[in-house]
């Protein structure tokens, strides 16, 4: 588990589930090869690729592949002024090709993630577990000691209560990586070394109540009943911080999908995560983070959203308001982005006008 | 990992670590072979069975063991009047040998429950696995996405908030079993053939207000920090109930480990557990517990400590005045387990007349 699978390893037929109500979301490729070894996994679906940096550069999509590619100009065109609440010169530009995708579902992977291998050696289609794990019902009201009980092979355990057992709607799935840890710029400087090579075969359900730091680098989720609330926030140019992007989508769709009764799980799939980035950079980007988690995380652990929150939407303008008035005196920054995530749910609703789907029941 | 290792796989020389402040408790011996299979694990170890059935009955140990064998007699001359709390011809009665233990730390086992081998095939050491895990902290108030970050090779994930990871002190690990899955009487019968062959690679905190279903067959808790709540209340003859006593231990103990700030584990070790018990039999012993569950469960969810249940007894004794109040009205059986939690209590503290420990700083 040391090395990515090859092309060749990836290369058997793969048969794309939901081809036509998937899209990839991908914010920028720098790796030419990254889309050639992911091909025989990413080929048959439709991808976004929405550009972080300059406009004037070019990005090279190898033959074959079904894509468009938005880039600055692009966002502000479409968006107009609501297009400040996208950032700039980050990934967490991504979440444009949430908002502008029409399908069902996304996935969201970086350009620095190749194709894990399991530990029999076989190449992992990552975009098929997630599938598996959007497609049956997350357990978020009690935990089952066996992990995953609609696994084959698995299920209840004694002492589970059958009023229970029927789950609930998956609203994400969240994958994890070998190789390179997503660790904090300060235990990448302690523990420069350290890779992750336990392949550990699960997928479990979070815990209702329990929060969780989300990675964008390798998930997935359904965009008819969370979508909204996948908003990667203010980030890099002009921010005071960086490297929060996904983590802020997490707590936000965490409290929402707790207060709607939506799952999300996490484990696999793996992806393999090649490249440790700057942590020295990465320190200049997250030092604000570091001590503005240690108020954030309690602020949306105790978050209460009102009953008469039940559409994402609702729900997430009730958090935006929530952050203005509590994070506010944290810093600034947080009455921008307070501001911003309704602009951004604006940008949404105008995008996609069929409107707010009620409780994740789907219009 | 369909086969249990044999004794001569599980021979390998044996750190016994936590030798003079470990007891293993174990209710009743039928299976001669048991003791054989664990002798390179447990015979540096203390013993202490208790007999679960007919008095006159004798259990045969080998050679070698160093034990003490509680039968009926034994505890009604013991607890007196008090006996009353311990469940008779049931394995709940195993509690005893946590109340009469003098040890800090407890494992205790089931008689079905053989040695499993890894993926590797190395015969797993269960507990010294336990002891790792009692040993490290928990991190029951926010998800580390790559498991436990005490492991070696692991750390807390980017975004894990600093000023939680020293965590807090483990009070139990749950160990899991290969083999037959403890299911309840009906998914026995709907699935009979199942087997849990699957090793996953992980140890988990049980997030805070989340409840599990706790098996007693392959478990280890520290006695001093939360022994009081293992309780394994009114099973079995003259009982309307069975199969619930370890799942009463684990709302309890998860309930009251939330309040006071401790940590519970689960994931590994496995043991293998050989024999699938009776599905018509469990029925009848569980039939009861299967719609009464579907109150109980709410009630531990729901249930609040005030802040002055600063012990592990005081947490117990409110619990039982809640199960009184709030239980009772579900079956009559419910008002006389309350009384029975009490009578556990002041036999507890009859024969540990340390006092309660507060707050988990040992005395």
């Amino acid at each position: 588990m040391a090395e990515p699978a090859t092309a060749t390893q990836a290369a058997a037929p793969v048969v794309a589930l939901l081809k036509d109500e998937l899209d990839i979301v991908i914010p920028t490729i720098r790796n030419l090869d990254f889309l050639e070894m992911w091909r025989p996994f990413f080929q048959p679906y439709h991808l976004i690729i929405v550009q972080d940096g300059d406009p004037s550069k070019t990005i090279k999509v190898p033959e074959g592949f079904d894509y468009e590619l938005y880039n600055r100009n692009d966002i502000n065109r479409i968006l107009g002024p609501k297009a400040s609440c996208i950032s700039f010169k980050d990934s967490a530009c991504r979440c444009f090709g949430y908002m502008v995708s029409k399908k069902k579902y996304i996935f969201t992977i970086d350009d620095d993630c190749f194709v894990a291998k399991d530990p029999s050696g076989k190449a992992i289609n990552a975009l098929e577990q997630h599938i598996k794990n959007l497609l049956s019902p997350s357990t978020p009201f009690f935990f089952n000691t066996l992990y995953d009980p609609f696994r084959e092979g698995a299920n209840f355990v004694r002492g589970y209560p059958f009023s229970l057992r029927e789950g609930v709607p998956t609203a994400a799935s969240h994958g994890l990586w070998l190789n390179i840890p997503d660790y904090d710029a300060p235990t990448q400087l302690v523990k420069p070394l350290e890779r992750n090579t336990r392949y550990v075969d699960v997928v479990l359900t979070i815990p209702k109540g329990t929060l969780f730091p989300m990675r964008g680098m390798n998930l997935a989720f359904n965009r008819e009943l969370i979508g909204p609330a996948m908003y990667f926030g203010l980030m890099g140019d002009g921010q005071p911080i960086g490297r929060y992007d996904d983590m802020w989508a997490g707590w936000c769709t965490k409290v929402i999908c707790d207060h709607l009764g939506l799952g999300v799980k996490t484990g696999l799939p793996y992806i393999f995560h090649s490249k440790a980035s700057n942590p020295f950079v990465n320190l200049r980007k997250e030092y604000k983070g570091i001590y503005w988690q240690e108020e954030i995380i309690p602020f949306f652990q105790q978050a209460v959203l009102p009953k008469d929150c039940t559409t994402v939407q609702k729900c997430y303008i009730e958090l935006a308001k929530q952050v203005k008035e509590k994070l506010s005196k944290v810093d600034p920054y947080f009455d921008n982005l307070a501001d911003a995530m309704v602009t951004w749910i604006e940008a949404w609703d105008e995008l996609n006008p069929t409107g707010p789907v009620p409780n994740g029941k789907a219009a």
